[in-house]
């Protein structure tokens, strides 16, 4: 492995020793509905793992779900003209841009000690936005991803059970056990709930910048043609889907900018990814739109999986987000 | 309402403008074991709830779970001779100590404003600790608390459907729906991953101090014992256990300050509660221990619910749990 650590741009410009002066920092959680739930018969629950002893639990009453949980960071030292909002993928959490598996800053230091106001998010069923076992979303099972479906899935090799890296490979493999405890469970039936909410937090802390990754980077579409005039700038890191017909000349005047990492043309799931970011490109550039995909092996940075803003040149990819949000001129 | 936002410590001697100034912070998972399912059959799952269309998806293979989620915040200028750590309480997430519902700073932010270094947990199964489907602990639903049981079962009121506050209630009512929000399905079956976890975690970063909340106060005390070592201090707001008799020898060093809030003799459950610290109160000043119960109304702060934490006198009750670390000679 000759990969060597990034001197990235919050390293040069910014003495590493100031560390993060934070104006405020804080949580909230917004959207989501009420469900009334009448004429259950009580549900028998285990009191503790330490006894037998059940009890009947009555779940009729009235909940509220499909809101999703905010963290934001603000900085003495605001450089952002609008703030950015972190959205994940599918069975990862807000913790995907903290710190790396291995213990290095993520993406969440880096933006905001580049003076952005950032907003990190849980989707919905996510983390500490939560779920509602009485709604109907969640009537099913959800699924945990295994050891040897994140490793192939998320392009980290091709052998899962051996856990043989592609070549080159940017991957912090030594702590793979890390990254596997960042999973959470996941269903596949909450999509609109996320998207609901998304509009909402846009309404609230909006106009803003969206960075979103994997299923986050998919709904960011979504959540664009919803409200257009909220999205100031949207980076789509590895999305598997993209805009709609009638969205293109909704949308085509964002500024966009679409990432892949390394070895997609190794799994098909991600070659068709790549596929559809393509086609939807040539449609927005050709109503003289704003939008570019950027392959990182075509820019020279070869071996990154999925995962890119964990892997072990993350700075030098966020780099590249940053110098792109500047040309936008999104910076103050 | 009479009641008046506190004017604390934090906001008095420190400049409020002066905002939060970190070395670092970041995030990380420890704790919890590898679980290896074979022989499964495939589950059949709904690809997305706009369609009907459902794939088989092999469960079998390497999973890890009961691990949790933890985030640090480290001032820049430290003032704490040991870190703390906040364990939250049953069905809820480290949500509790960040803003309050009604969007005012926290226990995280004043603790770490102070000079301490933070740890904020999220329990085994809560929040973006996750849990995994395919082990036993997580077999059966989970329970999430409606809003009549949180009105009435942590003392908010005695009438969960017309929401009438107890008189004096420091609750903030008005963000009721945002406090609802915090909650998260919960199982009965997880304490053990809890405690195993929580060694793990004092482990890596202890000797510490523990402030616990309900479940994670009445777990403190499992953990004080097993690693009596690694705990410099604890305060234990509203538990509804104690150490056990054995215990008492092993912990009876250990600074112990519990916090009891108001209209405690209204629920059986409270004054049950109340009643094992009593005794077990009385068991380590038999022999020459270091602890106290505070019980805020004989005190004359009146109207706290099980919540106090993030009740309108919040930070007026951190200030005392301030005094205390203080006085216990855990300041630098």
């Amino acid at each position: 492995m000759q990969v060597k650590f990034w001197r990235s741009i919050v390293d040069t410009e910014k003495n590493e020793k100031q560390g993060l002066c934070l104006a405020d920092m804080g949580s909230f959680h917004i959207g989501g509905k009420d469900l009334h739930v009448t004429g259950k018969a009580p549900r028998e629950i285990v009191v503790n793992n330490k006894c037998e002893r059940r009890i009947k639990f009555d779940t009729n009453g009235s909940y509220h779900y499909g809101q999703i949980y905010v963290q934001y960071y603000f900085p003495q030292e605001e450089k952002g003209k609008f703030p950015i909002i972190f959205l994940h993928g599918g069975g990862m959490t807000g913790k995907s841009y903290e710190s790396t598996p291995d213990g290095r800053p993520g993406w969440l230091n880096y933006f905001t000690r580049l003076g952005w106001k950032t907003y990190l998010v849980d989707a919905v069923e996510r983390g500490r936005s939560g779920w509602c076992p009485e709604a109907e979303e969640f009537a099913e099972q959800p699924v945990l991803f295994n050891r040897k479906y994140i490793f192939e899935r998320f392009r980290l090799g091709s052998d899962g059970d051996a856990q043989t890296l592609f070549p080159n490979s940017q991957f912090p493999i030594e702590a793979f056990a890390n990254y596997q405890m960042e999973f959470v469970p996941r269903w596949t039936t909450s999509s609109d709930l996320m998207v609901d909410a998304y509009c909402e937090l846009l309404k609230k802390v909006g106009p803003a910048i969206i960075i979103g990754h994997s299923q986050g980077a998919t709904l960011g579409f979504e959540l664009m043609e919803r409200v257009p005039e909220l999205v100031k700038g949207f980076v789509a890191m590895e999305p598997y889907g993209a805009g709609t017909e009638e969205g293109v000349d909704i949308i085509k005047n964002i500024p966009l900018l679409w990432i892949f990492g390394d070895y997609i043309q190794l799994h098909p799931s991600w070659k068709q990814a790549r596929e559809v970011a393509g086609a939807y490109e040539t449609k927005i550039l050709a109503k003289n739109g704003n939008c570019q995909i950027l392959d990182l092996p075509v820019k020279g940075i070869n071996g990154n999986s999925h995962m890119l803003m964990m892997e072990k040149n993350n700075l030098q990819i966020a780099d590249i987000v940053q110098a792109w949000l500047k040309e936008q001129g999104l910076c103050i």
